[in-house]
């Protein structure tokens, strides 16, 4: 019984590390489509996020079967319920590339991103794709200093987000509300992207050490 | 046994109808500080957000205590782990009011909100509240319909929140790039919190139903 759980729990994080991958290549291509104004790619990403969707599924079938068939008590129970979480926490990011995604196409040909905020973007998409293959290797090796290490790489996407704020708020920005507006929900966007995966690792935390980390 | 089950079932949604009308009450005092620049009523919000936490652990400890001393299977199992999802959505709600009690505490004794917006926030945060009191009572009632009915109402959220976009981008914008990125988050706030509240009512059809509601 103890093996058939593992070994089930093994896939299960097998594919949630897979979900991550998946989400990392989305906000990878979704910062692309958007800082080069590409609406193909704006339109894969768009296409492909019901496969993340799916995955979440599969996910949640497997969380299912593990508690149906193994009803794991205590520990285990609560590492079952965290993948659930992290699930959700990756359909979610997910979710945030698609919005990426659909500003670029909204825009199209126009760019959606005045200079002066581009680099900041290439940026916070850079350290997005990076917190998510960190956040799928935490999920393989269940390494709690690499998953607290995660929370670092969120502040770098905190403090870029911030900075955006002091650029449109310069007396020289001269790209009027409109784009402001756009840079503000994009901003966000970011932000909230890093947070999940941030979540991700926490998860992971829990799982190994029995207790959530205080942040 | 099934009982016992029925009974703590019934315990943890009056947890999570509670919580949810915890954070409609946050919403509304948030809204309230928001348009009248009232400190003291964003610092209660900000203070009694914590509540609004350890109700959510103590739904998701009930909800581990079902799992672990039950070991539903099948349709219970699927209804035990929904109510863990409407509590990290209503937890989620509360986060979002208190950023927005957060937003008004930053600008006092300044009102954030320019005046041709101060309507439409009064409105979305009339319809916030109006949702958490809905989803409290569905909560309770499993009325299938009413759950549905949330939906009609997260609609009228979304085109308030349409809206403001064109206010700011009418050319008589007189407040500026600062008070656009203001209003920009904070309609984000009401609208995802509108969203988490339709989730909750969607996670109770599926606790009756079996399944989700296609939106």
């Amino acid at each position: 019984m103890r093996e058939v759980y593992q070994e089930q729990l093994g896939d299960l994080a097998e594919e949630l590390a897979s979900m991550s991958t998946m989400v990392g290549t989305a906000m990878e291509r979704a910062t692309k489509a958007l800082l080069e104004a590409d609406l193909t790619l704006a339109e894969q990403v768009i296409e492909e996020d019901v496969h993340v969707d799916e995955a979440r599924a599969r996910a949640e079938e497997q969380a299912f079967g593990l508690l149906a068939l193994q009803a794991p008590v205590a520990g285990d129970l609560r590492t079952v319920i965290s993948t659930i979480h992290a699930a959700e926490d990756l359909e979610r990011m997910g979710d945030l590339a698609l919005h990426v995604a659909k500003a670029a196409r909204r825009r199209h040909p126009q760019p959606v991103l005045p200079e002066p905020v581009q680099e900041y973007f290439a940026e916070m998409g850079r350290v997005a794709v990076d917190l998510c293959g960190r956040a799928a290797a935490v999920i393989r090796s269940r390494d709690i200093e690499a998953a607290r290490d995660l929370e670092a790489a969120d502040d770098a996407v905190d403090d870029l987000h911030r900075h955006l704020f002091t650029v449109m708020m310069r007396p020289d920005w001269s790209h009027g509300v409109a784009a402001a507006v756009d840079v503000t929900l994009l901003g966000r966007f970011y932000e909230r992207f890093a947070d999940h995966a941030v979540a991700v690792g926490r998860r992971v935390v829990f799982t190994v050490t029995g207790s959530m980390p205080t942040s």
